[in-house]
């Protein structure tokens, strides 16, 4: 039914070409906004700084006032008054005034300009001015850091502490951000148990359930955890049905032991319309993947083994989870290795060989291949810094061959 | 009373050497682990696989009944009986015999290899063998993967997607981590006023209270948003005794408008012993940075302007976050560029110059200064995309010379 193997890249074609329901935005406060996405356009409604603001401790002046000063001959300023930090200035300065002011404080009426305090001498009513100003000097004028209507972050920006302080700068308590895509992680297989539960003869505790709640928290997501599911096709198909209720994109794992073999797929391509999208693709490991679009909510069938669960998700249903919550999509790090030993590839397949990295004697940093067969699940898992990519029409990587290794 | 300077490095050391009380550790879900530092080694309750665990779909049998097996001369055996996943066998396979078996399932007593089904041809009660396996092939042994009482992760590893998969792999619902420690947050200053208010004339919005709680956040601390506290001698004392108690670690930003100048330090170096670790450090910006230890818990007075805040919380309060929540300190990531313009520092200051960075017109990174002044408090935090550090003892770097710039 299902025989056709895409190649990756045409099944990351056909995922990004999924007609995906758009979630919408919500206001969240500012303080729980962090690590959001900016769902509009944020434009000030006010001038920053919003007033004339001193940048430093001194005297508000009139700078025409001060030409001339020097240390031999100070220009001499009647004092009018006290400027508080806070608050608007109580006074005004005229000519041959002078007005005590600290830094952030708004620069009074009259005065253009201050004087640093290091540059003045105070003897009672009377202030030396030993060094002349000029015109705005040691003010910041209204507006200048931000103008009122200005744009000031844009939508789709990730907002991480500078962006939310600058939103706080704008008096804003509440921000419009994106919806956080709710991603359902489900497993299957008859041999597979809760951790935490006891372990009957012959089973073994799910892992995939586990992993992709974190990796679908690591982009940005918001997984619900569904766990295990009964070995049991009706209850597949309801557990599936509710999954897709209550989220917007639904991750399983693993195959079902009752039924024909391709049973996971049958069921997903049943769920509803468009249904499949694609089942295989042309990848070593991660063959068995299957991915249908139901009611415009994507629905992810990925292998059972760890490795390759963790790998499918992550170039397959990874970038969904970044479109539906309009995040870019985030740049992998990759290191250039010498490989330890000769890296074999699957005939016709893009093959992925995990890899843990080393220093060589000379320095140099060495991928070694790590076991990703079924004798390796969790140790593979645990042990591979990343993996090296090896095309279709290329049968193997020499040792000691220069590869990327995109990191995990 | 505060006069001495510390350079950076000291500063940094008088920090490393805080005598902190320690924080604990917590039980927590598995699920609710990610991205927190495990408190203890940990060590498998079981082997893993618990059973000898097929990897292939085929038949179990005694590898020796299959040599000699070629596509000629196939090997004829007796279907003894069928192996399901997810159950102990109920077959044992005796010599000449072979029992079907799925991949996961466990290998029957008796069978010491699987056959793949690929070699194989079923007729009736008999199985035709066409290649012949050696003894343990197509079959992970119980425990390859993980052996019982093996010491699997070691206390502070940071709990990623593939951490927690392991754990899980364990049986694992629960995990001992260590406690996150809290942060409280405070901004003083007349002129603040906090986000989500009417912003009174003279006034401005609070932008270091929302940094620095995400700062927090950012390094894996747990922020305590205590916000503006009023500008008043006894206030601002009966806030930071609260936040000490609410708090392992307490972070202040700005000035205190009434009293002397220096009543933020003096204040932070009397709420209890052993008080005052420093006041001032040779950096600009940041200059006015006060660092007091009282009860094991450690207080940071920073400065008021928003850029200054965020890089003094970096270089000082985010490594003792980190040694507080048992992280080893992050590498922070740098990118090297060369410098648009002629870079300035203070004399005898480790001078930070905030950067945007740029392609030139031969595709080289160029980084340029953002104005860091009081004119550009907002604008800075928003547009620097990291900082060249300049040595106390230079006094500038040239337009074009090459700089390391630390990246946000």
């Amino acid at each position: 039914m299902f025989r056709k193997l895409l190649t990756l890249d045409e099944a990351r074609e056909a995922v990004a070409r999924l007609k995906l329901a758009r979630l919408g935005s919500e206001q969240v406060l500012l303080l729980k906004a962090h690590n959001r996405v900016l769902a509009e356009n944020v434009t000030s409604k006010l001038d920053i700084p919003p007033f004339n603001r001193s940048t430093v401790d001194g005297y508000a002046v009139k700078a025409g006032d001060t030409f001339g000063a020097d240390e031999k001959e100070p220009v001499r300023l009647r004092l009018c008054g006290i400027v508080n930090i806070g608050e608007l200035p109580k006074v005004t300065v005229t000519a041959g005034e002078a007005a005590e002011i600290v830094t952030g404080a708004p620069v009074p009426e009259g005065a253009d300009a201050v004087v640093m305090v290091e540059d003045t001498e105070k003897s009672g009513e009377e202030l030396c001015v030993f060094s002349a100003v000029t015109s705005g000097e040691n003010v910041m004028k209204k507006g200048t850091d931000i103008k009122l209507g200005e744009t000031v972050l844009k939508t789709g920006r990730i907002l991480g502490s500078r962006e939310i302080g600058v939103l706080a700068a704008l008096g804003l308590a509440t921000v419009n951000v994106c919806a956080v895509p709710r991603v359902a992680v489900l497993s299957t297989g008859g041999e597979v148990t809760e951790p935490g539960r006891s372990l009957a003869p012959g089973k073994i505790f799910d892992i995939n359930a586990y992993t992709l709640y974190c990796a679908v928290l690591e982009c940005g997501g918001n997984p619900v955890y569904v766990g295990v599911v009964p070995d049991d096709k009706v209850k597949l198909r309801e557990s599936l049905e509710r999954a897709l209720e209550a989220a917007d994109v639904v991750l399983t794992s693993g195959g079902v032991s009752v039924g024909p073999k391709d049973l996971m797929p049958m069921t997903a391509a049943s769920l509803g319309e468009p249904g499949l999208v694609f089942s295989g693709v042309a990848v070593k490991p991660g063959k068995p993947t299957t991915v249908a679009l139901v009611g415009g909510k994507a629905l992810f069938a990925l292998p059972g083994h760890p490795t390759s669960a963790l790998l499918m998700f992550q170039l397959l249903a990874r970038p969904v989870v970044w479109r539906l919550s309009g995040r870019p999509a985030a740049k992998v790090e990759t290191i250039q290795a010498l490989t330890g030993m000769r890296l074999f590839s699957a005939k016709g397949r893009r093959t992925f060989v995990m890899v843990k990295l080393r220093k060589s004697d000379k320095n140099k940093v060495v991928a070694d291949p790590v076991e990703t067969g079924a004798s390796g699940a969790i140790t593979t898992l645990a042990r591979a810094d990343g993996y090296v990519e090896i095309p279709e029409n290329q049968q193997f990587v020499d040792k000691n061959e220069e590869v990327e290794v995109t990191l995990f």
